[in-house]
């Protein structure tokens, strides 16, 4: 079975890449930077030169689908790039074709915030995309970059869709029906995003889950077989939004980064700072065997379950990861 | 016949592209950077980005020297990406893969001054290679590119040459013995290059040149059979500095960067600061067939003027471009 996460952020090191080789895990999409500027990404993705040289066993770079079958046929995991913002292209419509030669598959046009593209889900009021962002996304999708939108807001994200030639994904968010987080999305938002093609990557993170740590495998399933009825079975994916192995002073990078002086405790609160803890049934790479269980157990045809853990993603990929040109 | 051009620095619009392509030069060696920072020669690459687009039909990208050949048979000019300063990977080795991966093939280890790797051939003292240095020389075999002595001093180019597991090259430089320039370089450099394998390609540029604009083509040729004499005639090109289409203000970049106040005169002095009047028998890219002439007059072989002309360059270049463990 191919299984594929639309979203892990883990400080990668031996003993957890092997776990989630051990898991089966084909491919994940890993995230290079938060709120790094260009320079900073450089810097980073050099560090994933690294650890690709020292793991060449464990793991291996995607940069088309046909690497993931690569990374599939040898055992080992297939690494996609992606930004969870776009800082990395600071204002320079250029750099979004320098990241994808670097490898860069995946952008969110904004994280939380407003970006210079798009609002973040977290704003009070959402500008929509903006000029530069158009021209952003037309040169994503010209040389084949996925536009995601997990962390934006409504209206951008909607209009994402719109503007968008190529289907749009949301790497890892939830439907605000099963839990009504700014993070997790609108059934308009949905209806949309499976009418236009794109792909939602169910996420695990505690906060994006009906009752967080203490959500159940039951309801997150049940949750699984109405979003299938509104994007479609074959547009639904698994994003868990795994983070594993950081202290909490990653966390404050990802909410507060540089833009403010005072904490800001993102999804979580003043009496909840820390990192959630995963629900027991999904606490690993290794549990995604209990997903394919748990998804039987709601409904889901054996074809399906392999849809949703791993092929869906893959035929999405396909797809997104060329140039417009080509796949078109 | 393939012509490769080691070196040339031009201001390029469809007219200068067109003449190339119409001269016959299969590929050239641009500069991206000189002084620029990471972040300033991203912009430089994303510019040629938008080249290639452009011109599709009268230039391609040179990655490898496979695509030397493809260039040559769709008849467009292929572009080699290359430095002349360590200045875009600032003080970070890894940002040697990663302008690798976006197509940089050629970095020279220093400009005319100190530079973190290596000294310039206008420093008062040279430090030969730093410690920086022998991690990048290292680096730079490791992934394929191409060490570029050009302009650094003669002790840095005796230990790069010693250093490097991989034959080196000097792009665009003649011998001290044609012309005593501080750019040109000793009859102890060019056996040690020859001796390692390494490619000298001459140059062009009047300041490097035997009575200076006033050079003649046989004075040019002569030297040229000497210098094959001591590197190998297999080991010998043409990197013919040809600058065109610049003003003044970007000799002065070249020249004082940002590292003086004073105005730098580099090769020229106060009384001749501007660009220097190119030798009747090399304006353009279209006299490559009067240097052809030059050498055949000078008792070379048609097969040597060949070779010297472009086809040494693209051996060479194969084995240089690609990583440590494919070529050796």
């Amino acid at each position: 079975m191919i299984i594929i996460d639309g979203l892990q952020y883990v400080n990668w090191n031996r003993e957890l890449f092997q776990k989630a080789k051990d898991a089966g895990v084909t491919a994940i999409h890993v995230t290079i930077a938060y709120w790094e500027n260009t320079r900073e990404t450089l810097a980073n993705i050099g560090d994933w030169h690294r650890l690709f040289r020292k793991y060449p066993e464990l793991i291996m770079p995607v940069r088309t689908s046909a690497d993931i079958s690569s990374a599939q046929r040898s055992g080992r995991v297939g690494i996609v790039f992606g930004f969870q913002n776009c800082s990395p292209i600071e204002d320079d419509l250029r750099l979004v074709q320098v990241f994808h030669e670097l490898g860069v598959r995946v952008m969110q046009l904004s994280y939380n915030n407003q970006s210079l593209l798009a609002a973040g889900c977290y704003e009070a009021d959402d500008s929509g995309i903006t000029r530069f962002g158009k021209e952003v996304i037309q040169e994503m999708n010209r040389v084949g970059m996925l536009i995601d939108m997990s962390h934006s807001a409504e209206r951008s994200t909607l209009e994402a869709m719109e503007l968008s030639s190529r289907p749009i994904a949301i790497t890892h968010a939830n439907p605000a029906f099963f839990h009504d987080a700014l993070r997790n999305k609108s059934t308009q938002v949905l209806e949309a995003l499976g009418e236009s093609g794109g792909m939602l990557g169910l996420s695990l993170y505690p906060f994006h889950l009906k009752n967080g740590s203490d959500c159940t495998l039951e309801s997150f399933c049940s949750m699984a077989v109405k979003a299938a009825e509104i994007v479609g079975v074959t547009q639904l994916g698994i994003g868990s939004d795994l983070c594993q192995n950081w202290d909490y002073s990653t966390l404050e990078w990802m909410r507060s980064g540089r833009w403010t002086a005072d904490t800001d405790y993102g999804e979580g609160s003043a009496d909840n700072q820390d990192w959630p803890r995963q629900p027991n049934w999904f606490a690993s790479s290794r549990d995604f065997t209990n997903i394919a269980s748990g998804l039987e157990a709601a409904g889901f045809g054996d074809a399906d379950v392999r849809a949703i853990l791993g092929e869906n993603w893959l035929n999405f990929f396909e797809q997104s990861f060329g140039p417009a040109d080509e796949s078109n």
